[in-house]
């Protein structure tokens, strides 16, 4: 497959700390000819969530057989387990945190990582994605079989994923997450709205924000709005602003969309 | 050419959410066998003045071929058009608001984007670094014939870029951009001193600066000086220090060159 | 050797401008057929002793023939040497200012760069990167012989690196780094504490932190912990927390370990 050889990297590491080199380093130690990509490092420390939203909305765009390894990882050294998934083609490898728990439901396999033997020789408690994560993507893109890395299992834990309120009339949900322009994208899909008014108002914080529009540019620089974004999630805007600013909002902030205004 | 399988991405979209790493899987899925270079995600949101002048700063020290992909786009979803341009063997692909402008003058050739065959199925109306960016880059380095993206053009949109006032014995600039550094990067090019004396003195905001220098290292450590940068441009630096928190300084600020000290 | 064609990047550019970008560029018209790995950008501007501590912990993961390239280089322009060094199969480009310390001990080799003749043709006072660090990389990766750069020097500057004091009894140290998770990672390696009894408690700024855990899961989140990295290193920490935030900590602080607690 296209992507046999391509492996994704998804952390809290940050772009100072040399944490991040090094895991590719390992990587090119063990297979010179793999092609890594960073899906981002920015995760917020020990966001759990945080980088589940982000694999999410990022995985299914790159060819299949794709390698996506995360390393956000606040339990290593403990029981914790590690995890190799495939899901529709696509490739997994995680800490069992739950930052998998968008690929569960469909998964066509789980395994628990428990073969040492494709480890670094001296894996420390405290550094996982150098000692394990690194070199058992790059032998997994070399053909290492799966199925020695350890034992399959039938499930893995999963996030509580904030999910909105659906009633008759109105869905009441969450900012999810603030994106680089300060834009606040709520847990709230395409799917939850169905049943209510094309003309249906958004609230944030009991401030109205007006109906959904179709883009950033469907109103004035610098005024606000609620659409749809390119992830099928509603969300709300300033054109070349900060809603995030404007609103001196936060994930958790009450978002509502209601047949009444 | 030795490029034609290079795409640089510059864009306003950061390093904490996932859309860079979501583009370069869409341009891997379409052309596995391209190399991917970031120029920077770190451009101020939606300032196409500063894409203009990372890109033209830095462009030309890429092979010949490579395609140059640009997305800092306010105008996402609205007219705007897209355009693809040569320009002595460069390739370059943005939004048409400008950000290409220091291109324009000796273009090679302009293609309005319209062919919509080559974009991915969906497009969403606030993403098309996603939907429209990525696979065309990806298909233009597969060797995609740029005549069929669509009619050709003979100018584009140029940004006013603010230019020095030259006078007889003195030189009107400001300062443009501010690096990672806190060096304050003026308008003011070696051409327009041409006419004053070598003993000529800057002043930024009215505070005498003093003549230019060859280097960083010709003052003390801690002591402002000014000089020609490695873009021939005229900078105001502090040697190992940050003029930007010296003279808590902004883009626009005054910087004047004059024969009277 | 598998690292031939592999060049890291290691420089306080940041994020935000074009420069590394460009170097990137410049090396990939030299020698199309390389990987370029970033270590990091985020060095604090003109930190040759963070560089140092980067690359330290990062070079020897990466295959043997790998080509370290350090720009940290406050002093270019000036008088400092740019040297050539091999290690143990690795090899090293970077200022002479003391940020390859770490690798003098058992260089192999050593060269002052002085020969011009693979530089560009137009070498500026400000960027060396680009203009030479660049272009020799890429040469360096494409088989020319380093004994062509210049003459071999015998020895090369060191930096004074922070050792701790050892004395019956205790071990006085400093913070020498803060990562992005705000764990202060001290001087003090394993080595430094074999004359102590495993039970000995480590202070910082006189506050007890408690004897050395096994790893961050050995105490409940948000409490406070002393443990052995990754590298070796005495660290403090707290789980799923920022010591950094907690002590108000700095580099410099001083910690000990002692038998009396």
């Amino acid at each position: 497959m296209l992507g046999n050889k391509i492996i994704t990297l998804t952390t809290d590491f940050g772009y100072r700390d040399s944490y991040v080199g090094t895991m590719k380093g390992v990587i090119l130690s063990q297979h010179r000819d793999v092609t890594i990509v960073d899906i981002t490092h920015g995760i917020t420390s020990h966001s759990v969530l945080e980088a589940s939203f982000a694999l999410t909305g990022s995985y299914a765009y790159f060819p299949e057989g794709t390698l996506h390894v995360v390393v956000v990882d606040p339990g290593v050294g403990g029981t914790r387990r590690i995890i190799y998934l495939e899901n529709s083609g696509h490739r997994f490898l995680a800490p069992d945190n739950g930052v998998l728990s968008g690929m569960l439901k469909d998964a066509d396999l789980i395994y628990s990582i428990e073969n040492e033997e494709h480890f670094l020789p001296k894996v420390s408690h405290t550094f996982h994605g150098r000692d394990i994560f690194a070199p058992l993507a790059a032998k997994l893109c070399a053909g290492l079989d799966p199925a020695e890395l350890g034992p399959r299992l039938e499930d893995a834990y999963e996030l509580e994923w904030p999910e909105p309120g659906v009633e008759k009339g109105s869905v009441e949900g969450c900012v999810l997450y603030i994106d680089v322009f300060g834009n606040l994208v709520t847990n709230i899909k395409t799917s939850h709205l169905t049943s209510l008014s094309s003309k249906a108002t958004v609230f944030l914080k009991g401030d109205e924000i007006g109906s959904p529009r179709r883009s950033y540019v469907a109103c004035e620089t610098g005024a606000v709005l609620a659409l749809i974004n390119s992830y099928g999630l509603l969300e709300i805007a300033v054109r070349e602003g900060s809603a995030e600013q404007r609103f001196s909002a936060g994930t958790g902030d009450e978002v509502i969309v209601s047949n009444l205004s």
